[in-house]
């Protein structure tokens, strides 16, 4: 559930700024990912995450329009970063499709315990804060889980192809619940600070998964 | 998941306060265990706690000895309160086990409906925002998971010596992952502001229990 993403500009959106500049604002991008992987947005807000680049709280608006369009960003950086990470464990054909998403579930458990279970998901973080944040956050954050799902999803009816989940089993719905207890395995590992409530749900939704 | 805790004072602590400062005391509780429902610690803070019930913010320590006793408490106060609402549905005798954790999942939703799913549960918006918060607040946060879970597996074993779950299953661990999914559509369901994550996760957690 860590995040380390690219450093590439955003698709077919060219930086607007150039060099230095451009530097920094990758910099306070990345700043804010850890902060929101840790703290969601309330308890850390736009301070600290400049105090952790040493860029002036004056020069924020140089980069981003807003404190929202920051958040946005944000989201939609993570998102894209962990869809990536879901299609090169989901995507690979060298496992069963079930193995597959075992493995996506011992990166992330290797991923939290990599920061001491400090950095939790980002979007179940300022889900959890939605009462509290810009209302144009939930549609992000709520397309974020659709996309995740999809990839999911589409991993649990390859399992179904390959008759390792019943074929009467509706794959969606599952990837929606897996999506759903997986989040809540995340908060509590990050508040038992243990890879259990990880593998704890993981072994639950296994074992629960309608078999051929 | 929402709340209306009892008025009475804690059990075996008399109150220290009498007549207008006690009734202060239990109106500044009730405030802080709305607005940790809603928004968790970091976002609302101290002050929009006084201010819902108009108490001056010098005078906050006047009735607690710090924030933090202050967040002991409700927590203490929501898990006691949450511990009783479970129990009067997970041991209704008049319904078979399985039945009374789906009256105890309806009433959780109408719950979370009445408030516009605006409210979630306040254990799991501290657990989300733990890394924030003082370190004394993990402790609690994870005896009232712990609570809730036994109170749970009770009812699992009530179904299993029924025969409505497997003799082999562990229903300690069923419990224990109920309470982790649970947690993750309480979060979901305040993200969507819908009941679907909440039935969804319900649905997968039920047709998931091992069949005798």
């Amino acid at each position: 559930m860590q995040h380390a993403p690219s450093s590439k500009p955003r698709r077919g959106r060219p930086p607007k700024l150039r060099g230095e500049d451009a530097d920094t604002r990758e910099l306070l991008v990345r700043a804010g990912l850890e902060v929101l992987t840790e703290k969601g947005f309330a308890a850390a807000g736009i301070d600290e995450i400049l105090g952790r680049v040493n860029v002036p709280k004056g020069s924020f608006y140089h980069y981003f329009t807003s404190k929202e369009a920051f958040g946005l960003e944000l989201i939609e950086r993570y998102a894209r970063y962990f869809a990536h990470k879901l299609d090169s464990h989901l995507g690979n054909q060298a496992l069963a499709p079930l193995a597959r998403l075992e493995s996506f579930i011992a990166d992330a458990v290797a991923g939290m315990q990599r920061f001491a279970f400090t950095r939790g998901c980002l979007v179940g973080n300022l889900g959890q804060e939605m009462g509290a944040l810009p209302t144009s956050f939930r549609a992000s954050l709520v397309a974020t889980f659709v996309d995740w799902e999809q990839r999911t999803a589409a991993c649990l009816e390859a399992a179904q192809s390959q008759g390792q989940i019943a074929a009467h089993a509706d794959c969606q719905a599952l990837a929606t619940a897996f999506w759903i207890g997986w989040e809540g395995a995340v908060l509590r590992a990050k508040l038992e600070r243990s890879a259990q409530p990880l593998s704890a749900f993981a072994r639950f939704f296994l074992s629960g998964l309608p078999r051929a």
